[in-house]
């Protein structure tokens, strides 16, 4: 195990109605209040009205951002740190799910930032300590809600990229399943397909001794893997939702990753086709992943074959063998929720492969199980083909 | 499960060598520290020396309160207090384990309150902000360096008390493994049973739905059950002293806690064998929790078939009697590191019994799987004997 810092202050407050605490918490931080939001589904369920009343009922004076979407852009969060600079907002209130956070989170480092606020995703500039952040979490997936991370994406130059700093912890986040409700179920699947992403990214990786934190992810794993066939059958579900969103948040809260390696070369691979064809971020992770596996798998393969015995029950003595096994297994899981496993099936063939690697590896080699340089991420983009 | 709020923002600092940040760390919550410690096998082991020129270095301003005992006593939080009133202390810097830890936390609880400290813990009377705590942990076991609880003892009354305080979380926990290397085996084991007994207590009761704190909780179950033998085997081993030291902090920081009902009577009764004849409380839990969960596993046999299954293995249709083999299974595991689990192998007969039972029960029926009143207790501490 390497040594860590562990140090998570964002409040959870969890449970049906918790959505009723938003006026009160958000009140903790000041007087004026920008709300961020998607488009327009939090209306539709009621939940922008609730919040707005819970908001007024503090006496606070509210401000508006809304519109954002999925793969997040910059654009809106210079609009978002434009509003904040001229009337002087106290605290950022972001209600929706981890793009809407990332606005915020994207606007609050920008706000102590001199230049433009994308400097901060290409030069890796320090971010300073910034106003507040509060949740209201909507979809469960990100974890962005409990960790101090944003990817944004700019359209011009054609990158998704990611910040990070304990400064961009939200200082609450409020999950209350009933919001969750009524998300389709493709983006619930989505959902469920970036959770168990956060946790691959953590799992599968060369540490050898961080036993109890391989456990948690395998806790993990297998509680989606037990709740999502369920969920599918039953959208309504409020327990199952409950449990999903748990694990949301905790697949990358640092519990599962602290004094390990990691990997995430497969999210740098899913971010450049996501930035070339705007398919939502769990799409491309289902895509990605099983193939990402198999190309690594001779690396580490007992770590695969823990996660065929100890997530799928797979027996057997030869851990790359199991391992396989385990993958597949995974194949079949995500294909039995509907989920698609390869770019042909999204309609995305082999032209534009090149630019996607080119982009994934802008910055260097990715990952640490292997280092995979241009050629290799080609290779794994056409093994999802 | 249920609604819960999960706040823990203790900053942890996990690694071989982390001692060395303990003087900027306390630096900045102050000028002047009160260094509060053991019994001596701080110095033994050169920590004590390394700690003071650590604060020193920093140009800190040292107090010191030394001389706290297993199952602390009120009274040195007494004269903790005086000191930190009459010296203007601006941070507590605990460096020890649970005792010292808890010594701490309630001289700081004490410290904002105008009665007497004993009041807090009998009378249950709200805790007020107060000064930081900071932690250097020397044995894996308590869980107090991550939590807001503490648990104290007071001789005159022969009581044993617990008080919690969100204002109690310790600002900062520096956990160095090095630092708990020296621990003697059987503190060591007495520890373990320590962490699995605080499992046990949240992993154990009627909450139906937790399904992800549930697999949490076998996590760190299996990590100690696995990791136990080697560290008796070769208690030297830092890999070893790594796992099981995180094993500890993640079994009382909530993580596997919220959303559940939880038990604690196990606790109640092993806090009322303790008063009388002053055991580690490791050892009084190795002997009770066996014995309360053959008095329980009734209401809840499927929670236990679960520990056999997912923890031990165990295979079998009923899950009465593959529950009844996991706690056989755990009993097995005590007595194969060279722990008792009974009373009468301590030298404590039935003579106190009924004295044990009324201090349980002192504030009404205890636990919640079973609510245990005074003949309940009397039962399951003739079966410990």
């Amino acid at each position: 195990m390497r040594n860590f810092v562990f140090h998570n202050p964002t409040k959870i407050i969890f449970g049906n109605d918790s959505t009723n605490k938003v006026g009160k918490e958000t009140k903790n931080y000041g007087k004026k209040v920008l709300l961020i939001t998607g488009q327009g589904s939090i209306k539709k369920i009621g939940l922008y009205d609730k919040v707005v009343d819970l908001l007024k009922k503090e006496e606070l004076e509210i401000y508006e951002l809304s519109g954002v979407k999925p793969n997040p852009r910059v654009d809106l969060v210079r609009e978002g740190i434009k509003i904040v600079r001229e009337n002087k907002i106290d605290i950022l209130l972001a209600v929706g799910g981890g793009s809407v956070i990332d606005t915020a989170k994207a606007i609050a480092a920008g706000l102590t930032y001199e230049g433009d606020v994308w400097d901060l995703f290409t030069k890796r500039i320090p971010i300073k300590p910034t106003i507040p952040i509060g949740v209201v979490l909507t979809l469960a997936a990100t974890g962005s809600e409990m960790n101090g991370n944003a990817v944004i994406s700019n359209m011009d130059t054609q990158e998704k990229l990611a910040i990070s700093s304990p400064y961009l912890y939200p200082k609450f986040s409020i999950l209350d399943p009933q919001n969750t409700v009524s998300v389709p179920l493709n983006h619930t699947l989505y959902g469920i397909v970036d959770i168990l992403s956060h946790v691959f990214e953590q799992y599968f990786d060369r540490t050898e001794d961080a036993i109890l934190q391989d456990r948690f992810a395998e806790a993990i794993m297998r509680t989606v893997i037990e709740t999502a066939p369920k969920l599918a059958q039953n959208p309504e579900d409020l327990e199952s939702r409950a449990i999903i969103l748990w694990c949301g948040t905790n697949a990358l809260n640092g519990i599962i990753g602290v004094g390990k390696e990691q990997d995430w070369a497969s999210h740098a691979i899913e971010h450049a086709i996501s930035a070339l064809y705007d398919i939502p971020h769990g799409l491309g992770l289902a895509i990605v992943f099983p193939h990402w596996m198999k190309y690594v798998i001779d690396v580490i393969p007992n770590k695969f074959a823990n996660f065929a015995r100890n997530v799928w029950g797979i027996q057997g003595e030869d851990d790359f063998e199991v391992g396989l096994k385990g993958i597949d297994k995974l194949i079949d899981f995500y294909e039995s929720l509907g989920i698609p496993t390869n770019l042909s099936r999204i309609g995305i063939n082999n032209e534009r492969l090149e630019e996607m690697a080119e982009k994934a590896t802008k910055f260097g080699p990715i990952g640490n199980v292997k280092k995979l340089n241009k050629e290799d991420v080609y290779k794994i983009l056409e093994m999802c083909l």
